[in-house]
């Protein structure tokens, strides 16, 4: 049975935001994530005893965003290892439960890789193994936030050397999807720690807002100049010639360099293209997939009508019913409602990872990225 | 001082929506408008008694969309003169209220020459000339609408003789944005009608969810297959192969082609190019504004920021303020809000007016276009 509770937290006023944290108090190890479906409005924690409540939390979209996702289902394995749960089968119902997200099930297979190798020293020794795991994945995806936020930096730098670059950004890809500052996120905001950030441009990303309640509150947050836009705003801004670079994350990249994100991404890599403005993905490796050979074979999460069909849902329902938001279309509309999209490789003019950034992004160059990571996860 | 009221409508089943009616109760003559910011939730009436009420109507969008705010426009003018205002007066109180929209200058501007030109005649012969004017100009809108249709449907057999089309709409475009039952929806509509629509595709068509709250409610209301989607996840139609055709509706028409539309316009008009899908505009030739060269000389209308950092508002608010809605951006954020943006020529496929479809579009094109209607208006 899911169990999860919520707290309010304490107001941390520092602009660092932990999107996640494994805690053991005397009950039992949890973990405890920071519920963004009520963001920005509160800052409330959501404790996981289980991995029921984890998948709910993941289904709900209470923790999101690719690398976050790969480090909730490292822990989420180590948490059913430390409570003494089937870990086979709480790593099955983990993977299931996006399954456009490549990074969970990375971070999944990864725990129960280290659980596996030393289950036979007893399940004690192999539930730390598998924490000890999820911890160096949140760790390694922090450090990756860093060098990708130093790649895509100086590759903006490279394109645009007077600075104050205006980046335009959609959905969420700060320190709310990640165990560092994030993926594109962070690369604005090392442009702006570098005061060579003119305006973030935050696509409001409908259906479920992460840019106005999640990019907007980060922003906000590290005091950056932004601004907020409707998704359908985006085509003003490049007509003006205010949009210097776009900028996004990935929830898988393919082995062609196709890239899966958040819908509303492949409409923008269109209007980049035709306006000339770079378009560059930035993403851990662990982003990319070499076993999906390309963009059609990507599956896309296609979710509930209601996301569409009502406003403003204080929290999106797992399935059927109402989101509890208010109603904004007649009812019994149907609703087209795909999670994300595919953007092809030719309309991304760089891939940003933490091994470096990849332009052109060829099939070769994807497979010489995954084998460079390969070799720095081995040494 | 503005003055209008509200009253709840017996619900009229047959798929006819009246959005606006003159009308002369004993306590003097009145506009009653199908209050469209209640859509589809309430149908509900706003009796406007004088012109600063019709300016407050149209600012908050309870009436919209361009050839009824010309309608909208004309009746204003009409009510002040037989009301007893200043005409000149209320004329450029109705002008100014909608920057973009040049039907409602020409509405009224139409019915202040009817007004002056019988002026000497004293102020209740103007009065009734002012309202012959505008009853003409709706009646003569509903004929436009039938014609619109015929046209639209013609062009859409021609390019797709096997019929079954899928059509992709924004905004909304049908009878509540006209005296008869639109001008892109109601090629649809004709489509449907002849049982050649397979599908109509609903863009939400944010900030104000007009492709939600209306364009749905009217294929609803006419038994028409549709499905409602996020701007965000046309991309996903179009990569798909999904849609046919889009038809959208103008605001203004520039002597070179130009064609200033709902924001989310552009957008769509640039993957349409993009997938080679055609992009067809349906609007009266009086959208057509021979005065305004070319698409950089469109005045576009910048609305308030809280339509975007809120949702669901249940009428947005004129200046100022919040908007009533619920807050889904940290306060404080700065939002960039225009309300329509601009498509050149080159990326519009054809142009359907009553005076018949214009493909290519063409400077020359459009100089022949007014050059018909003017004729037609003069014999």
């Amino acid at each position: 049975m899911a169990d999860q509770y919520a707290r309010n937290t304490v107001r941390d006023e520092s602009p660092g935001i932990p999107s996640l944290r494994w805690d053991e108090p005397p009950e039992g190890p949890v973990l405890v994530l920071l519920d963004q479906t009520k963001l920005p409005a509160e800052e409330v924690e959501l404790v996981c005893t289980d991995v029921p409540a984890l998948v709910q939390a993941i289904r709900t979209l209470a923790v999101r965003g690719a690398p976050l996702l790969g480090i909730a289902g490292a822990y989420g394995v180590a948490l059913a290892a430390a409570r003494g749960y089937d870990v086979e089968e709480a790593a099955s119902l983990l993977e299931r439960s996006r399954p456009t997200a490549v990074n969970l099930g990375y971070g999944v297979r990864r725990a129960v890789a280290a659980y596996r190798a030393v289950a036979e020293q007893g399940p004690e020794v192999a539930a730390r193994a598998a924490l000890v795991a999820a911890k160096e994945l949140h760790r390694q995806d922090a450090e990756a936030s860093v060098r990708m936020a130093g790649h895509g930096l100086a590759l903006l730098d490279e394109l645009f050397p007077g600075g104050g670059h205006r980046i335009l950004t959609h959905c969420n890809t700060g320190a709310l999807v990640s165990g560092g500052e994030g993926t594109a996120f962070a690369v604005a905001l090392g442009a702006h720690r570098a005061g060579r950030l003119r305006r973030l441009w935050v696509d409001e990303t409908r259906p479920l807002l992460q840019g106005a309640r999640l990019t907007a509150y980060e922003a906000a947050r590290n005091g950056m100049a932004y601004t907020l836009l409707t998704d359908n705003a985006a085509g003003s801004l490049f007509a003006a010639g205010e949009v210097d670079a776009v900028l996004i994350g990935a929830d898988r990249i393919a082995a062609d360099g196709s890239v899966a994100n958040k819908v509303g991404s492949y409409p923008l890599a269109v209007l980049a293209k035709y306006h000339h403005v770079p378009f560059i993905v930035v993403a851990p490796t662990t982003t990319i997939d070499p076993d999906t050979p390309d963009g059609a074979s990507i599956e896309v999460e296609q979710r509930a009508g209601h996301e569409v069909t009502e406003v403003a849902a204080p929290r999106p329902a797992v399935e059927g019913g109402t989101g509890g938001g208010l109603a904004v279309a007649p009812l019994g509309t149907q609703a087209y409602n795909p999670a994300f999209d595919v953007t092809p490789p030719e309309l991304v003019t760089a891939i940003v990872t933490e091994e470096g950034t990849l332009a052109p992004v060829t099939g070769a160059g994807i497979e010489e990225l995954c084998a460079r990571s390969r070799q720095v996860t081995i040494s």
